[in-house]
């Protein structure tokens, strides 16, 4: 099973996290994420855009540390890391959840 | 006098915001004008890049929301929009602020 690499919390960037958050997409998942259970499939977003392009939202939403990803048989289960971001950057998650 | 525009506090959008912060020389410039005055000059700040990098980054600033800009004689002078921000998307500049 091939693995896929995470940030550590204590290596977690602002300047990652911020960039991964400016994206509506993106927010998108990590507030769908933020509203319901942990491990949904990629598949389970229904986003506005193509595969491929849904994948590289993914990709980055992980390696900046926001969610985390984990391959079961074929698909991919995504978590949000509410915890390992609270400790890392108080308060930041939920002003972005918060703002409209 | 050439006038500068600004967004209005309504018409912040979080893209903008987040990836304006979402860069170091940018946050240095507003951790300044958080433990500092008003109205800084853009000579003030002692920036690790060319001037006309600087006065990219102030601009991004502006554009999104973050600082306000106005002319004094020659000089560009700097506030941030702490209370604007806080407005329109709460908590979210403490939290930048107080990441590290």
């Amino acid at each position: 099973m091939r693995t896929l690499e995470h940030p550590r919390t204590e290596d977690l960037q602002l300047d990652a996290v911020l960039s991964a958050l400016a994206d509506p997409i993106r927010r998108t998942i990590v507030r769908q994420l933020a509203d319901g259970h942990a491990d949904q499939a990629c598949i389970a977003f229904a986003l506005p855009v193509g595969k491929s392009t849904s994948t590289h939202h993914f990709r980055v939403l992980r390696e900046a540390g926001v969610i985390e990803q984990r391959y079961q048989g074929t698909a991919i289960l995504n978590t949000l890391r509410a915890a390992d971001l609270e400790a890392r950057f108080p308060g930041l998650l939920t002003a972005v959840l918060a703002a409209t």
